[in-house]
């Protein structure tokens, strides 16, 4: 039994496959090259197919995890396309008559030692890259083979001494039960995708091991504890069977409430609809059950490509959304990003604080052929569906009056055309800008709904960047500042007569969900991957009681009170309502 | 006549002084380097010049423009000790055996092509940084001299190609009347000083003249129209000596107001107290009338120093400003400081949103002794005047109780030690986090006082950076939004009964007055520079008035609405006043 870090949740039992170490070396002796121009072929032909493969992880990693992780490959493609780094390796081919691999080899290590030797993070991260990079150009260089994992065994637990993001994505969770690192932590880049996919991962184990791990070896991983076997006994294998068993049926018996409507013990309904990030999710979505998509980014249809997506394309997407939502409707939201994720196409600055910079709404009214030409596609499409059309980042009255001129045009620009359209289309906002809580009741009469962005909302109201790992501790939702802007918002609205749902990732958490029954909100938008896990608590609780216990909330003055109630209840709830049960009986 | 670009207000008659350019050229021959030690030895001789040279540099525009605007010189410094920029200079002494002069433009020349290659703006400020830096430790390497301004003549008109920040510097506002420049526009970092320091620039006429201005020809500076005139006609001439008496008047007649108290024509007094960032400016607070000092800020206790500032050296400097308050207070904040601007001694990360970041209160939390060591330094200043501690960022009701029980810490240690303090000296918090608007209620349980910090809530609440050129047009505190949170705050801190102030940079907007008026804010802080404009206006208010105006503000919904009615509120306020007068005449 070996103690190491409990990375990613859950328990696989099984064989161990090791990874080998992943290294390349050079031939000893410097090859001279004979002909110039052929060093050069090769070269681009390998930066070309690493390129290519670089292209093909992101997009397998995006589909996997996400947008926002995926991004670390762009930072690859563009140490690629960095023209003093290709020099570099031009220069010594040129220069020296040197191998292509050879020439490659070099500049990795001028530049890796040059940017290590700045005491600057940005430039040690950068320094990394290279590395990864220029390995994967040396691998191709060299012909070297592509590491294999099985695939038509068994499933297996992977062990190696260090998972890259690039591995992890080439890997088949059908096939691997379950991952032992040596090093890395809980939040390393491997970590934050294991729990993605929900593989269980134990790592940290370097110096614990008294001999190294065997391929075929039997382990069983425990990702909750951290701990691992290597060839347990009857006594633990059996333990770990059944829990593992118990994880596996309850995986089950949630699948089995995709159709169940999600409605309280004492008969309130909630409608819980699907975020989605990409087309490809929509089937997990209707396969957990989602009524309609609440959130639908448009950002994926942007990005990797070289030019603007036509109006025709982005058509196409809606379009698909829209007939599959069945009675639920598909709320698009337009364009949302910024200048920490530039397209190629729409060259935007570096920004000291992308996240109080130019973005979302911002760019998209600057840009109002590119803005005009979504909100016809998504115009186009709402004769398919119940579509409705989402503005990220509003916080003025002025911004939200701009961008429905432009929608306007776009309706009379389709009139024009003699395209169809719904001309009742449902018009909203993201409620994301601490302004816009404020003067909610201004944007009331101008957006036909309200969605609450609880993400940024919570950064901007608490001023509190949650990618920064040093205050990320400080990113609590249930502050009561933000339940406050949450009351604020929902009165509004309510008050308009216009609805209000919450979209952010808070929607996806159990225990908010006494407060969405105390302020009235009917409608929320997660994660597919959190549907069943929210709709299981619905119906186990009791809307009265829970009502009871966010209005005790609301008079908290600590965020640790307020979680640690939220947290407590339903088994506070349940507890509470038995003895009253009691009471009433003996009285 | 020549049409430039008015880049800072005013207008300026006098002779022209035309500076020579400054450029370096090396003699022609390379020198070879007979004794390396030598070599070496003059290089680091002028690495050490140029390093004091920047550092007196930048204190000295520090003091002239204030702390943010003098980071510039930071970049400079770290290039002095950039280990991969001194390498390839050494390397090039020592393996070629060049004179330092020659392989310090050979290092310069190697990485600004370098670094301008990459299409990056941020490698690009960095080649701009490293030509200016590697221009300096040159020109001690050459022992070229140093340009000289006319320090002894009549004060002159400069005429330059271009400025940079540290040539601006140098200049000596009652020597130079004004400044014409080549190149640059109302945003360039010279335009941006010109204005800070009160010097009338026109810029951008490069192309415009027919013949280049000489030294001594007699010229016409208006920076509010961007007009120069080269030897202008007598008709002309005394046109503009018109306005530029009319404007020296003009300040002469403000600085009469300085013993006068602040109160509006209808009796309502407001206190105008000064913001400061080092001791120095305690004798300009005084000179323009300041009511005690409202925000102290102690950053630059923190600054240009390998090491804490001890209890005993802040206890100094607070002792002098609690001393010199008279029957003001002397409001003291503790510690500012954020990954943006990190200390030698406090290495802290780079942040991709340091607005969002590790800052201010939660840093010091974080740092318990440096933390405990200000407060002690503050509490012993307390019994020299009215002194009050400030926390910024507060965020949240835990915060300022962890900040109130290190505060209680400092208290007993002091008992311990025998040293007296005033054991009921205020404590107030900075309400700049929107959080802190939201449950104002909440913290002035435990808060002595408020203070808005306008600059700060406004970016928060908007969500807009002011730094971020893009948007900061979107900068603006008179949005519906703000205007709600301040009676927000104000009505938290009435109903506590606790003071509140304001110390953003919105105090010293005239505009404002009529919603502090409304608001019941008697209390304002602001740069001493405006505290003379802002009584003006407030002795040519009247306070009925002007709360009506207010009052119909908040009634308003667009950002430009607001900004409309109270730019033209004087004048309004006035002629209604007028016609009401006429009215009651006639009745």
């Amino acid at each position: 039994m070996i103690q190491g870090i409990g990375a990613a949740t859950g328990v696989a039992i099984g064989k161990a496959f090791v990874l080998p170490h992943w290294e390349l070396d050079l031939p000893d002796s410097e090859m001279d090259a004979v002909d110039l121009a052929k060093e050069f072929e090769r070269l681009y032909e390998g930066i070309r197919t690493s390129k290519n493969e670089i292209e093909y992880i992101k997009n397998e990693f995006k589909e996997m995890v996400g947008p926002e992780e995926s991004q670390i490959f762009d930072a690859h493609l563009a140490i690629l396309e960095d023209p003093v780094f290709m020099n570099e390796i031009q220069g010594i081919i040129e220069r020296q008559y040197k191998a292509a691999e050879v020439a490659v080899k070099e500049a990795i290590d001028h530049f890796v030692s040059m940017f290590d030797l700045l005491d600057d993070e940005y430039m040690k991260e950068r320094a990394l890259d290279i590395k990864d990079v220029g390995n994967r150009l040396l691998k191709h260089l060299l012909g070297a083979p592509e590491v294999k994992l099985p695939a038509d065994t068994q499933p297996y637990i992977l062990v190696a001494k260090e998972l890259s993001p690039s591995q992890l994505v080439h890997l088949n969770p059908s096939h691997v039960l379950g991952i032992v690192t040596m090093t890395g932590g809980i939040t390393s880049h491997s970590a934050i995708m294991a729990r993605a996919i929900g593989i269980p991962l134990v790592s940290g184990i370097e110096n614990k091991l008294e001999e190294p791990i065997q391929t075929g070896e039997y382990l069983v991983v425990d990702g909750d504890t951290g701990l691992l076997y290597v060839e347990p006994d009857a006594i633990i294998l059996e333990h770990y069977e059944e829990i593992r068993d118990q994880q596996q049926k309850k995986k089950e018996q949630l699948q089995l409430l995709a159709t169940v409507e999600p409605i309280t013990k004492d008969g309130v309904t909630l409608n819980l609809a699907a975020n989605m990030s990409s087309i490809k999710e929509l089937d997990i979505a209707l396969k957990h059950g989602a009524f309609g998509v609440g959130l639908f980014r448009t950002e994926f249809l942007y990005m990797d490509r070289h030019s603007l997506p036509t109006e025709d394309e982005q058509f196409e997407v809606y379009k698909l959304v829209a007939e599959n939502v069945g009675d639920g409707s598909a709320v698009i939201r337009t364009l949302d990003i910024g200048g920490d994720k530039p397209l190629d196409y729409l060259p935007l600055a570096e920004e000291e604080n992308p996240f109080l910079g130019y973005r979302a709404i911002r760019i998209c009214l600057d840009n109002v052929e590119l803005f005009q030409t979504q909100l016809s596609a998504i115009l186009r499409a709402s004769v398919y569906g119940n579509v409705k059309i989402m503005y990220p980042m509003i916080s003025s009255v002025e911004e939200l009056k701009q961008a429905n001129a432009i929608l306007r045009q776009a309706m009379e620009d389709l009139d024009r055309r003699g395209i169809a359209y719904n001309p009742d289309i449902k018009v909203g906002i993201m409620i994301e800008v601490p302004a816009a809580v404020t003067i909610a009741d201004l944007l009331a009469e101008e957006a036909d709904f309200f969605s609450i962005g609880t993400n940024d909302l919570v950064q901007y109201v608490l001023a509190v960047d949650r990618m920064n790992e040093q205050i990320a501790h400080m990113y609590r939702p249930f502050h009561p500042a933000i339940l406050r802007m949450l009351r604020m918002t929902v009165d509004a609205a309510h008050k308009a007569g216009i609805p209000v749902s919450v979209c952010g990732e808070l929607a996806g958490d159990e225990r908010a969900i006494p407060i969405w029954l105390e302020l009235g909100i009917k409608d929320l938008s997660m994660s597919p991957q959190s549907l069943l896990r929210v709709k299981h608590r619905i119906l186990n609780t009791n809307a009265a009681e829970a009502k009871a216990e966010a209005a005790a909330c609301f008079k908290l003055s600590t965020v640790s009170a307020i979680e640690e109630r939220l947290s407590a209840f339903p088994e506070r709830g349940s507890s509470a309502k038995a003895t009253k049960g009691t009471d009433s009986t003996a009285s």
